[in-house]
């Protein structure tokens, strides 16, 4: 499988690809299914989920398939009222005093039902594990802490976490121990994937890169740890994203994570020598770039691959998801730039032909 | 004149400081006059700008007095039009085709009418030039091209600037259009401001750090280069912030600005490693640290200063706007933690004190 493979530092002749958000509005056959359903129907009904995370690995045969899922609803489960509207999701009472984090309990993952919970994401995993052919990855995913402590606090996706930046000074304590008990269950959350059939996992911390390096240390490594050491126990591999990561690289190194997920800001070869060999690391096309020409979108992708094809442990993918009206002839030609490259590793090692 | 010294890299006793976003809401005394006024009103009637600039400096004594006014007014005059909500600025009609963009012309910036226009700013910063002691820099700023264009294709404030991302890949040459535009008419916007007195000029390219390195010197830099060369003719010292820059520092030390504003991710001592002597360096308190007790803010600042007490060209600042609700306390704490700071740049000399 070339997703593991690349885990494992043991790209062959090309890396493994595929899209983080790679299912979505984008794809007229998701839109037909949006058009009868909401956004928690789509997620929470295992038949509709299978369905929309095969979807892109359909017309694109991507390496991996992401199940079709909201990082969400996991702080929803725990006690959280949570609504999805046109604008996004939002947590109706955002959590900012000690009264308020006393309702958030800590969700017996195990036994909620499939239709409504967080079930919902174990049923499509197993489902998705027998459906797509073994030479492509299943993934599974779930909000880092900080993330998800982040729009806890904030209410709603918000520009900068000022808020919780806010939260962290005001109420460390109280910080603490919320992104203690989301650490828990998304550790076992994680678990839960991996026993369902996850064949790795994705932890998005994508907010944390708005903490400087000292509060990064503080309220969001060490619980992205326990979650990735749950992942680690369960004998799979981990990947981990955070947005806007330059000034953090080294300590994402530390956190335990199999691959390294950056976004556009950072090139690859850089980090590549920052962290060294052994991590995996992937991205990171700016996803604004597929709205060029589909021409340039293989000339972006050939860049992306000419500087690091013959990387033993590089997973090709954009620095962040799909945005909403990409075109799908840009992800095509984004996957298909890709897949052409057969072979491309021993010509990179070539040394007449030189590395950019 | 401390914040001048510093421009020129002559820092005496202790550094100068001042706040960006220094006069608002968190203020009492502001929410009474906003209570009677809208936030137009409150820029555009020199008046009222002049009393909201001089109530930190009269409080806290700062040591700098930035004029009071949006960044955007300049492209609403120039021909979107701008409404102010109680969520923030909002370009009514987003620019967003060629023929959108046909719309905005470039406005005589100089015979607009002082009570509604750009002109309020110029007058603004005459009277507060005339009412400022010598001791205390006046201080006009301008949006940067990419961040004004940013707005406008935006129409509001975004998560990423994804739409302005997306189009500047679908249209590249539409976009250079606008920059140039934008970069005109700042550059002599700032001209104008440094005729009515502003000792120094800021350049707030807030969203341009969302840009990779290569977006960055193609769609940001040049343009910032174009007002920053206007700011160098008029004889004054300039400074370029731009949020979440650690990736591209090196290039924003080519712009030609006198100092860079920087946000709280990027260490300033590292950030002076990486630019070497000569530039000025302003920055970098996280303002969510200022929701931290009296004591943790002195900490902290003590913390800014021992790396950069002894730097010549170093000014005291927030590495971003102060938040709103911010406890004036804390303001007060992180002003008076510097100017109790006299003296310390000859003990920080001493090399039996050291540096940490």
């Amino acid at each position: 499988m070339l997703f593991l493979n690349a885990c494992k530092n043991r790209n062959g002749d090309r890396p493994p690809v595929w899209l983080m958000r790679q299912a979505g509005r984008y794809l007229p056959e998701y839109r037909t299914i949006r058009a009868t359903k909401s956004f928690v129907e789509m997620c929470t009904d295992p038949d509709v989920a299978v369905e929309v995370s095969l979807q892109p690995f359909r017309r694109f045969g991507m390496d991996a398939v992401i199940v079709f899922y909201d990082i969400l609803f996991l702080p929803g489960v725990m006690g959280a009222p949570l609504v999805f509207t046109d604008e996004g999701p939002r947590f109706e009472r955002p959590l900012r005093t000690s009264a308020d984090f006393d309702r958030l309990g800590r969700a017996d993952l195990t036994s909620l039902d499939p239709s409504k919970g967080t079930g919902a994401i174990l049923e499509s995993l197993r489902r998705l594990r027998r459906e797509v052919p073994r030479e492509a990855a299943v993934l599974g995913f779930a909000g880092a802490p900080f993330t998800l402590a982040a729009y806890l606090v904030e209410g709603r996706l918000g520009q900068g976490v000022d808020r919780m930046r806010r939260f962290l000074n005001e109420e460390p304590r109280l910080a603490h121990r919320l992104l203690e008990l989301l650490a828990q269950a998304t550790g076992e959350y994680l678990s839960l994937q991996a026993a369902a059939g996850a064949d790795a996992l994705q932890l998005f911390d994508t907010w944390a890169g708005l903490l400087d390096r000292k509060d990064y240390a503080e309220f969001a490594l060490p619980y992205e740890k326990i979650a990735l050491e749950a992942v680690a126990r369960a004998g799979k591999p981990s990947i981990l994203f955070v947005n806007g990561c330059t000034h953090i690289l080294e300590d994402m190194a530390a956190s335990g994570a199999s691959v390294l997920s950056l976004d556009w800001r950072l090139p690859l070869r850089t980090a590549r020598e920052r962290v060294g060999a052994g991590l995996g690391l992937q991205g990171n096309l700016d996803p604004a770039a597929l709205f060029a020409a589909p021409d340039a979108v293989r000339q972006r992708t050939s860049s992306l691959l000419d500087a690091m094809s013959s990387d033993p442990g590089y997973v090709v993918n954009l620095g962040h998801g799909v945005l909403p009206e990409t075109p799908p002839e840009s992800v095509e030609a984004f996957v298909e730039a890709v897949k052409a490259r057969k072979g491309v590793r021993t010509a990179a090692l070539d040394p007449a032909r030189g590395l950019p």
